[in-house]
C-alpha cells in the first residue's frame, strides 16, 4: 500500500458508501453457543462477521486487549483477520500505545509493518516525541486520543488550561502533527462537543466510539461531527457483533450494520 | 502470590537491598554477536542477565513493544522470562496500557492473572474507570504515569491546571485510587521535581526510568525521591543490558549492576 492516509481513507469510505466502522471487540464467552463448542470457533466467527460486512462499511477496529486475551497464540488470529478484511479497507489497530521514542518506534513497527494495519490509536498524555514514530509513514495514520467515550474521560480531559479545556488543548498542540495523518478519537458520548472540536480541527478525519452500548446519540455525531474534508469513522461493537446469538449471527451481524449506516447517511449533508 | 503489593514491595527491595530495576529492552540487533547467530540468542542474552543480576537487584521492567518486537512467538519468550526470574522479585509490565473499563480488564487480566506480572504501567489520560481495573487485586500494583523522562512531557505534563501543573494534578486526583498499590512513574530527567512530587504522595513507591542514557542524576534522585515508606524502582535498561557487546556480557551487566545499587546506596538515608 502506497496510498497517503487520507486518500486510503477517502477510498475506504467511497467504496461502501458507509462511515461504520465495526470494532472486533471479540470475546470466546460472547459468540454464539454453537461456535464456543468449535476450537477455531473465534476465528470462524471473526471470518464470518467480516465476510458478512465488508461490503457496508468503511473499516475495521482490532481491539488488541480483545485479541491479546484470546491467548498466546493469538497474532496467528490477527494476521488471519486482517487477510480477512479486503484490501481497501481501514484497519485500525486499537491499542491506546505510546512511549518514549524508542519504544513507541517498535510498536508503530509492529502495527504498520509486521501487521500491516493502516493505523492505530495513540494516547497523547507523553507528548510529541512519543507520537511521531507512528505519523513518520504517510501512508498509515494515527487516531490521537482526545475526548473519550468513558465516565472517567471527566478526571482530567475536561480540566480548564487557561480558557482551554485539557482535550481542545491536545487538539490545538498536535493538529499539525505528523503528515496530514493525524485523525483523532472523540467518544460518542461527547457529542455536544463536536461542533466546537471541528471550529479547532475541521478536516481531521474522527474515530468516534460510544455509541450503542455506551449510549451516544448517531444523529448528534453526524450533524456536528461530519464535514466536507472531515470523515468520521463511526464505530460499533457489542451492537454489531452480538446482535444475535443463534447461528443466524452473521445475517444478524450484517443487518446491525446496515441499519446504522443507513441511520448515519439520513443525517449526513456530505 | 497472595501478599499484598507493597509488602511484596518491601520483601523485593530487601533481599538484594537495592533499589535498581533492570529494563529488560531487548533489542537482537544489540545483544552481543556471537548470540545474534543463534537460534535462541534473544532468550539466551535474556536467561543470561536475570542470571548474572538476580541478587544485586530489586525488581525487573519488561518493556512489552520490544517483547513484542520479537515475533508472533514473543509472549513465550516472555513467559520464560518471567519463570527465569526468582519468585519474590518484583517484574513490572511496561507497556503503558488504558482503556475504557471492559478493555482495561482484559489487559489487566492477561498481564496480571495470565502472566503473572506483579505491576504494570498504566496511562492516566482516560480516567478512573481506565485504570481502575488494574488496581483491583490488591496482590498487583500499578505504576501511573505522572511525570515521563522524555521530551514531550513538556506538551502537556507541565500545563497549568488552575494553580498546580497537569501532572500534580494527576497526583492530587488519583493519590487514594486502589487499595495501596498504586505508585507513578516519575522519569530520573525531572529529578527536581521530586522534592515538591513527594509532599503530594511521600509514600506510594515510584518507578523512576530515565537515569544512564536519558541522562537523569542518581545523587538527585535518591536525595529526593526516597522517603522512609516511599521506596523507589530506579530503572536502567541500555546501562545494564548493552554494557560490554563480548561474551563477557553477562559479568558486565553484573558489575553495571552492583556500580548502581552502590551508587544509589551512597545517598540513601532510609
Amino acid at each position: 500500500m502506497k496510498t497517503k492516509f487520507l486518500d486510503f481513507v477517502e477510498i475506504s469510505k467511497r467504496r461502501s458508501n458507509s462511515l461504520v466502522c465495526v470494532g472486533l471487540d471479540v470475546d470466546p464467552l460472547k459468540i454464539p453457543k454453537h461456535l464456543q463448542l468449535q476450537k477455531d470457533g473465534v476465528w470462524i466467527f471473526l471470518r464470518e462477521i467480516i465476510e458478512a460486512t465488508s461490503d457496508v462499511v468503511s473499516s475495521y477496529k482490532l481491539n488488541l486487549a480483545f485479541f491479546e486475551a484470546l491467548g498466546d497464540d493469538y497474532l496467528k488470529i490477527v494476521r488471519k483477520t486482517l487477510l480477512a478484511i479486503p484490501d481497501n479497507i481501514v484497519t485500525i489497530a486499537d491499542g491506546k500505545r505510546g512511549d518514549i521514542g524508542n519504544t513507541s518506534e517498535k510498536y508503530a513497527k509492529v502495527l504498520f509493518e509486521d501487521l500491516n494495519f493502516t493505523a492505530a490509536t495513540v494516547n497523547p498524555y507523553m507528548g510529541e516525541d512519543s507520537v511521531e514514530p507512528f505519523l513518520r509513514d504517510e501512508t498509515r495514520g494515527v487516531f490521537l486520543l482526545a475526548l473519550t467515550s468513558n465516565k472517567g474521560a471527566k478526571n482530567f480531559q475536561f480540566l480548564k488550561v487557561g480558557k482551554r479545556k485539557l482535550y481542545e488543548e491536545v487538539l490545538h498542540q498536535t493538529k499539525n502533527w505528523g503528515k496530514k495523518n493525524l485523525g483523532f478519537v472523540i467518544g460518542a458520548t461527547k457529542a455536544s462537543e463536536l461542533k466546537n472540536i471541528r471550529k479547532i480541527i475541521p478536516n481531521a478525519p474522527l474515530l468516534i466510539p460510544g455509541i450503542g452500548a455506551q449510549g451516544g446519540s448517531v444523529k448528534e455525531v453526524v450533524e456536528n461531527g461530519l464535514t466536507k474534508k472531515g470523515t468520521l469513522f463511526i464505530n460499533s461493537s457489542r451492537g454489531i457483533l452480538y446482535s444475535s446469538s443463534g447461528i443466524d449471527f452473521a445475517e444478524a451481524a450484517r443487518k446491525a450494520a446496515i441499519d446504522l449506516k443507513t441511520e448515519i447517511n439520513q443525517h449526513k449533508k456530505y
